[in-house]
């Protein structure tokens, strides 16, 4: 059976209303999943504009299983504010609504109802002037699911990426290289991939320093956290190896030969992910008991309600939720 | 008429040898030079049991210039100690073989009596226990070319980066990220590139920081350093801007936005370079008075003389010299 995706339309100032029309247009969406859209149905109608194949929204009251076919779209959207869409606009009614549609996504997921969830972008500045802490959708996420130990992997093509850290100064990131933050990431990422249905994932660590600090003759973060870090694991039998030189250990994960990249910093998994994976990054947030997948971009208020925002990250985010909640269910 | 292209056989218990050999089997190598090798013809002779398409070497006392033919190639070994081969060992002997050889091509180059000079690769702790001083290739070479300001200049595929520090701790290369030495980078890059055929040079800055920074939030180097020595490059006419985003610079530039990117540190470029290149990167130098490409790797003494060595990134530094050597001629 078709597994049932909760897709939140975002910020609707943003690109989500319209990459999501763009998705849902394409039967080979379709094909893989059965679509409950969490947003406004009425939103979603005007960004039909963009894509003439998107079936009508159909509005609900509250959850109903999706039947199979394309009729029309589900869009839980009773019960919510109605936002006004301002294309490109930073505004709190907006932030408020997307965060409002995550919550009740969230939910569907935890108790089953749907097997998957599946974000399309919010802003973050957006959300704090509705007055929520969050830095963003995964901390929101993660604090509804009680979740202590989570982590993004960026998947890419063939690239599996999880960051030990991300959104700091490099210089801030290098300090940030500790044993334990590898060590946690190494088992988030272990566990994480196991529970999408990769078996004994071979997990490969970067270095910090070029050839891998060359024995310490660029740098000692390699013999004083990294390599501890490693070892701690493999002790745990996790099938973990490293760190190998940053400038060929995509390439090699690329090939074939690891199934995900634990990364040192922001810029070392995202330039390589961005080369190979055009457009089709997808984040995956692990070490939280839903599936949930989401766009690997942000709002982009400068290009939002043109219809020339490209789907393809969307369309493989709904791809790859498909295909984890089947894995879920073979297991 | 096809460039005279000096060839220096680089350290004989490494992989030279026989990555010169498959090379010179290759009949489009032929077509496009007029390769003359610099090193020894014994071990040539002995290196085309891997490479049997590969014309038999001739000694030469002295440089001759090539005709046009495959019927032998001309080495020049006359007057140089012959060197024992070692597979794999680290031996002064072969480092100073190596030193002269490349002393003699650069003298050939200097004179113009070769086109270009292209270089296999040399053992740097070799050439130290022969007595040398240089860190590599490339310090030689810009010692006898009388060069203060040079860089490497890596190009691989569609991408050309010139990185403005190399092998050092990622610490102390934020640290080296300073306006005067991206300024002159800048600078090198532009003129290098000027005089390779390449006019106008659209070149992009690379940031140091994820998100270029995100107006400071994440670091200051943009805009203390990077942001001051782009403006002060374009004041002087060069067309470079930035800086962007290290995660998605790589991708414009493979997409043809940028004809060089200027790296912050090594893995920043090496990493989309290998990505993207496979084993076909070839090093420029760039700041000398003479043409030299390099392969993009090391002697590979675990793998040499076992026939597996493979010759992508020679093939490609000779097809660049060439290339080179021609534009020049037009220009």
């Amino acid at each position: 059976m078709r597994p049932v995706l909760a897709i939140t339309m975002g910020d609707v100032n943003g690109i989500g209303p319209e990459i999501l029309a763009k998705a849902l247009a394409d039967d080979a969406v379709w094909q893989i999943c059965r679509p409950f859209v969490v947003g406004s149905s009425d939103v979603l109608d005007r960004a039909r504009v963009f894509a003439p194949g998107c079936p009508p929204p159909q509005p609900m009251a509250e959850f109903i299983e999706p039947t199979i076919g394309r009729a029309s779209v589900l869009v839980a959207d009773a019960g919510f504010a109605a936002p006004q869409v301002r294309p490109g606009s930073l505004d709190a009614q907006a932030g408020r609504c997307a965060v409002e549609w995550v919550e009740y996504a969230v939910r569907l997921a935890l108790s089953g109802r749907v097997d998957a969830l599946v974000t399309c972008p919010i802003n973050k500045e957006g959300i704090h002037r509705a007055g929520y802490p969050y830095a963003g959708h995964t901390e929101l996420i993660a604090e509804m699911t009680s979740s202590a130990a989570y982590r993004m992997c960026l998947f890419a093509g063939k690239l599996r990426i999880v960051h030990i850290t991300s959104h700091m100064s490099l210089h801030e990131a290098i300090h940030a290289v500790t044993a334990e933050r590898i060590a946690a990431s190494i088992r988030i990422g272990c566990q994480g991939l196991e529970k999408l249905g990769i078996r004994n994932p071979r997990i490969a660590v970067a270095a910090l320093n070029p050839h891998a600090g060359e024995a310490g003759a660029f740098g000692e973060e390699e013999a004083r956290e990294i390599i501890p870090a490693i070892e701690q694991c493999r002790a745990q039998c996790i099938d973990c190896s490293g760190p190998y030189p940053a400038d060929t250990i995509f390439r090699r994960a690329w090939q074939g030969e690891f199934d995900l990249v634990i990364a040192m910093y922001h810029d070392q998994g995202h330039s390589p992910a961005k080369l190979v994976a055009m457009d089709e990054g997808v984040n995956v947030t692990l070490g939280i008991p839903i599936i949930r997948t989401s766009v690997d971009h942000g709002t982009a208020y400068d290009i939002a309600w043109k219809g020339i925002a490209r789907e393809h990250s969307l369309r493989a985010a709904i791809t790859l939720a498909a295909q984890f909640a089947g894995a879920k269910e073979e297991a």
